[in-house]
């Protein structure tokens, strides 16, 4: 269901969707204005050129989650050292919601998947977190970014997921922003159902999702997080879903309920 | 997030959640009553006995469909040739959400995640989809069944999604039911959001769920869809969204709003 080409008046979010769209879109770290040069790394050079296929003068967009999204054209100042050469505006730094991801690292595909989907549903920070029954003890976080940085080229969003160090769940909850509402995924199903909570709260605001790993949390977790002014607890349905299942289910929820997807 | 096991007092779907659980849980065909014998197939018996490891005597669960589930024991009738014997319902078979998946097939590993996640997700039936921009022409239709079956298995629903043959989009409009509302996740954004074409909806209901290719709907798919009155046609947010997320996002809303995630 990738969104095709369509002319603006089509489209329903025109914040959000330029007028023409090229076909490939990159993340870069430079600052971004008309006339600016931007080099590429040589992963970038290698991408655009050997495996898009790209010649020199070809259109892409570029963002760098500060300045909004820019059409720049490509740039060979010699085999292998390519630039870009920033055009024009397309579509101004907008602010975006404010939702973090907090999850038990799980298994590799599975966290691939997590890492994407955060990306496309407009996580902003991806908080791994160590839980009582957490299996993964170590994070690869440059590939969990990497993943986040794809999905968000693809996706059309104007910033990338943060994805910060592993924390223990309990350090996690002890220096928790009180003005940051926690929507704990509550696999004991005490909580209410996860549509009527977000009903009950107004659009907005900072939020954080909590998604256990696969063995759920461990009792004196559950006390902790209940103990949380900030913590919202939900259930997520009679069926028991897997973790990878649970953070994208929660993330879709709360923008569709609370987030950007109302207009 | 998978559950733990937990006494039903802590449980909140008494009508799915059996007291105790057995750690593995599996569906046959056979009819299922007290001290029925049911053979198990060469590769459910390899299943148990090589990857799991059981021995005869060991505890599972056991579902068809239609009878609910029942606590079974492992027979050895001699090596390769496994039963199981059948001891006491655990939970009678009740009605499930009468939602039906329609997608567009996609790539290999993509197409394993719809499934799967339908099957957590508790969808009834799969049906492909073949659209003007379905790249896909193949469909492994075995393989969508065992990945949705494995996560009926393991999310403790008491049937398996039905898997069908490919059909054209035009020959699916044809013969809709006209009392199956469809959710058509319609990406040139003149549809409602989500969240508010579902809070207008009565609950329950039969219900299907139609999610195109990467390439988006041709537009006189969009025409026609358009014209059929069963359809509700709905936007799921600013960002582009890839087909798999958009059919668990869509999947994921519908129970939390209209299915079995309210109590």
């Amino acid at each position: 269901m990738r969104h095709r080409l369509e002319p603006a008046s089509a489209l329903p979010h025109p914040r959000l969707m330029p007028t023409y769209q090229p076909r490939h879109r990159l993340f870069v770290a430079a600052a971004l204005a008309a006339g600016a040069a931007v080099p590429l790394s040589a992963a970038q050079a290698h991408y655009l050129a050997d495996v898009l296929r790209l010649k020199a003068g070809a259109e892409v967009a570029v963002f760098n989650g500060r300045d909004g999204e820019w059409s720049a054209r490509l740039v060979a100042n010699g085999r292998r050292d390519l630039s870009l050469a920033i055009l024009a505006l397309r579509r101004p730094q907008a602010s975006e919601p404010d939702l973090w991801l907090c999850f038990a690292p799980i298994k590799h595909a599975r966290i691939d998947t997590v890492a994407e989907k955060a990306g496309e549903l407009g996580a902003a920070v991806l908080q791994p977190v160590l839980t009582r029954r957490t299996n993964v003890t170590r994070v690869n976080r440059a590939r969990l970014a990497a993943n986040a940085l794809e999905a968000a080229e693809q996706c059309e969003r104007l910033t990338v997921p943060e994805v910060r160090e592993p924390v223990p769940l309990p350090r996690l909850l002890a220096d928790w922003p009180a003005d940051r509402k926690l929507l704990f995924c509550d696999e004991s199903g005490e909580g209410l159902a996860i549509a009527d909570a977000l009903a009950a709260e107004p659009r907005g605001g900072a939020w954080a999702i909590l998604v256990g790993p696969e063995g759920g949390f461990a009792a004196e977790e559950q006390a902790m997080l209940r103990l949380l002014p900030a913590a919202r607890a939900v259930s997520l349905g009679p069926r028991v879903l897997r973790a990878d299942t649970a953070a994208i289910a929660a993330l879709t929820l709360w923008q569709a309920l609370l987030g950007d997807w109302r207009r």
